[in-house]
């Protein structure tokens, strides 16, 4: 089902080239401020067609505020938010309609909805429904500042570049909108450039890795099992398309170190406790310990390439060539970060609200 | 919420030294055949006290079933299990109580349950909780076989020792259980068992990695999204204690990966579609492919170590040095095989039973 | 939270003096007809400004239907409807803004959103919003007719003016529609009517009961205890502005019923198990019998009246009488007649859905 | 699903001959005060066998807490309670096996779950099942209690002798479990008792209504739409087996009523906004108004009865006289006032658990 969470519950709806994409936010509480400004910033962070290294396709990606909001405030009712599709060409899909693309959903569309789906630009698989995302994280983004909570995400691996050393939540908020790539740091960011524009000039894509740090959120948040701040936070990653992998902490490290590397020893610093190194990625048992919420996500490689494909044809069952037009992201790492960004906030207000209805009154 | 599934809904209970670890099954169909001997055999292999690798502390866990079964089979009523907590000895951690153990979730647990919480032994955030997973997942699995799906998780990596080469998933089948650790390479799992006892012999622990494969899974189960079934395998991967990373496919390897070679070329097989590779792990827009689904879960080392280990002193707020008494599994990758085996089943049969309510009458 | 549903799921949105109201709606199957038209004939059902039992005020309300349909059918992904507020004129809300309406949100609302709400005309409490609910209901009765399942609601009671004898389902089909009151039997309609417009002409307004009835549900539909059909549907009854009371079958009359009359015989005619009567109004133990699922809703009179009313001053919080202007339904009944129609199918679409899953495969 | 709630989740399981009846109750605060003599308080007021006017059956309903609990106060953890079912003798019930009895869900359990339902004395369909709910409501209640909230539930009609004029909310609290038939006026317990006693003596059974009334909720807890107090409230009481109308304030009698009757004028009484009436039944647009939560329960004769009924034989297809064996309750309203308030209890723990995630930071 295309909805979220217990308590800041988005919905999400749209495809590619149908009439808009957009999303329905519940349980906002009331008073919040808010803009189509708010969310038109993100969206833009998204937009692609800026740069040399993303596609030129133009999408306007102008929000419209449908419901819930009065006089510039949250009212406690439902937030629904669009995009409107405008401008659009599909006749280039009916072409290669039986042919699934290898990397998309098109084959594993066409078996679960038994042939009914949208498949024009993926529907409601396309890359372009993440804006449902980004524009329900960018009100989520809103209430987490009430809390002083704040979150960066951003680019630090493409290829095998990657970024040196540790950058501090500071520089990284400072320097990821600054390059193409939005990576933090700069020497790193031209590496990742070139990869880049190298895989589009070979008609190929590549992939990377996205960090995520989130600040200042109370320990205390989240629960043992299921609803464990890693579990939260990784069903939402693993609902962005692309995302092969998620670690937090010490991630997939973790399994050549020894335990008594790995515990993170606690200390006492201006009267908090906190713990002198951050393996556990700000969570222990599932609940937050007050250190920062660390987690990665690996992005693979744009699906979409220029490059002739192996496929088959799924009416008449044989192999069939398949050499797709249009200009597409060699690297969809860079617009993904807002994304993501988007979907830990979206997570982190839902655990957030939810801590609320635990305490002891 | 102590909770997961939609259809097949698994909700946990129980703690270390409370009276019982259990759960209850919500949404299994009726007439399943299924009896304590199905669950039973699943929770030995998450038993520890055979051999020189875990903890020599004996749990009988006898399964006891206290509903939801008829005539050997299912009723379509809910199904709850549970295990006794035997000859518990709770006197030990009386001692410790304010001095929270690093890498476990003492601290998390004591701010957001306000000093409430059953603290002796992890209480409900122990391992021994996930028990409740195996009993649930072994469930899943009499589920699935009807469906002819079937899964297996195994040992690929403790510390630097890691399976070479790609195994079947026949060889899988066959050798996993054949060794203290689960992995299904001989040579490998002697490698890895000298790696647990160099740590033990060190007073410390080792982490780890599981794979697990889902065979036979029909193409167009899952959903794009927030169910995607990425999503939510790892949800439950998250949700096992000690888990640090989920990846599927390619994973983040995926990073270094071109477009041209992650792309899994379709063909046809014997009249089947099927994909030359399987980069994408079975799974292409969160629905699956008919190909095996594959994931790997990263496990951190031990928490609980013999070495003395630095913490602080909750109500006196002070440095205080910890020393854990009592003896640990160095390594508990090798009985969470069948945990992470277990949580997949869960998933999967969640996902399953969704895909049919969604067929076109 | 506004969303109902694990299978068949809707989240409404909107309010009365917003940009628009509107539904989102997922986990219709892929494949079903659908067209605005379907949508359409039902909001007008809704409409007011027809007769002069109705308030004057004119609402277009025209469906705009902004994701999930392709070449007129469903595609399995969520579909997403809003009719816009057009001609909105605001201006007269502020003058009693701090007056809470008696029968109306106004004051729970303030409390509750703690004075964020939007008050114009109840916000998302109007009547207004339950067109997302009949959008929606459009939609689960094209999924019903797929089955053979049949939806009708009827007036049989305004103030005393009540039906007589038992009208057929066919009878119910063929006569509701053709006078204003939404009755079934023209010369008891014909009463109500007056007793309509006499409220009318006393600034008053007055209430009445809606009968429901599905028909061709087969038996085995729904489950026991907390999703039992009577839950389902009561919890959606009880969510349309006005409802005070719900019930099947024999109702509040079999508080004064002997068992062996209220207990329905069971016997076999053309070869299908019936009962001889359908006091169970088609439900037992929660699930459906295969006998018409039958139940009433008492809908209290208009809360808007043009009568001089007692109220107090939020802010001074002193006593203020406050005078209504504007025109309203002297009774709300026959516009809710389609509005329960939907409901009900809403929680049947839901319940067919959800026994299909649990299918022994 | 067998589990209700978003917040204060109850998942109940067990069956009338199977091994036990229990209840998981997930998201209790920590720090709540309880001991298995709270649970049991409420359980004796649903045994059987301590009048004339009930079965002889004698049923121990011992509770027995296996988790959740550490040092006399909820810990956050699940809490699950069972009571074992003992000395059970199922013999009887192979006998008429085929035959449905009328009234109760023996066909529909055999339809839904294709045969394999446990079918012994109803199997989870039992009255017996609503132990576990008054389980859960015993905890409820507690935690209400903390917010100085009180439910009281009490019979106010059996057949045709109906308590007369109002009672207030103390004189009910003294009265009510003065005797047998749960009615806080003495002189109409007398006569409903005699009506009890001839149904008894004809072999039949009679049914009643019961009110239940929640004191001091504060104003604006509850949801417009689907979570309104109405909803939620009545989803559990339709979830009680034999319940079979549900209404609040005027109830149906707001079909006869004008508006300016029927709308509650506001007034400040000791400097708090009340109502001057309670037509509303303490809610406005699903919120509550701080005014009590008034509603009223029809409950149908208790359908097993020794009287020779008609039904048919499942295997043969043929008619069937079923002449019902054992000693029932002529009436289950006296029993079953427990289970509406605990439901009540358990609706209202979760709306207020939810209504402080609203609350703005």
């Amino acid at each position: 089902m295309n909805s979220y969470g217990r308590f800041f519950r988005v919905t999400n709806f749209g495809e590619s080239h149908g009439a808009s994409i957009g999303v329905t936010l519940d349980g906002l509480p009331a008073g919040v401020e808010l803009s189509e400004e708010d969310i038109q910033r993100d969206l833009e962070l998204r937009s692609p067609g800026k740069s040399e290294i993303s596609t030129p396709r133009v999408e306007a990606d102008s929000v419209e505020i449908l419901s819930g909001l009065f006089n510039g405030r949250s009212t406690g009712a439902p937030i629904t938010m669009i995009i409107r599709n405008e401008n659009i060409d599909s006749s280039g899909y009916d072409k290669n309609r039986d042919i699934p693309r290898p990397g998309h959903a098109d084959y594993t569309a066409w078996v679960k909805y038994q042939g009914y789906n949208d498949f024009r630009g993926g529907g409601p698989f396309s890359g372009r429904a993440t804006a449902a995302l980004v524009m329900a994280g960018a009100v989520a983004k809103k209430l987490l500042k009430q809390m002083e909570i704040d979150v960066a995400a951003s680019t630090i691996q493409i290829g095998d570049a990657k970024i040196t050393g540790e950058l501090s939540f500071d520089e990284i908020k400072a320097n990821r909108w600054s390059n193409e790539v939005r990576c933090a740091q700069p020497e790193t960011a031209a590496r990742m450039k070139e990869l880049i524009l190298q895989a589009k000039s070979d008609k190929d894509s590549v992939g990377g890795i996205i960090e995520c740090i989130i600040q200042n959120v109370p320990a205390g948040v989240g629960e043992p099992f299921f609803c464990s701040v890693e579990s939260e936070i990784s069903k939402l990653m693993f609902s962005i398309p692309g995302v092969k992998g998620v670690e937090f902490g010490s991630g997939f490290k973790c399994a050549e170190m020894k335990g008594s590397e790995h515990n993170d020893p606690f200390t006492i610093t201006d009267g908090k406790i906190i713990t002198e190194t951050n393996n556990a990625g700000g969570i222990l048992g599932g609940i937050t310990s007050g250190m920062p919420v660390v987690f990665r996500v690996a992005i693979k490689p744009t699906s979409s390439i220029q490059k002739e494909q192996k496929s088959i044809n799924l009416k008449t069952r044989e192999a069939a060539d398949l050499q797709l037009e249009g200009r597409f992201d060699p690297c969809i790492v860079p617009r993904a970060v807002i994304v993501v960004e988007a979907a830990a906030a979206i997570a982190m207000a839902d655990l957030v609200l939810s801590a609320k209805s635990e305490l002891k009154t």
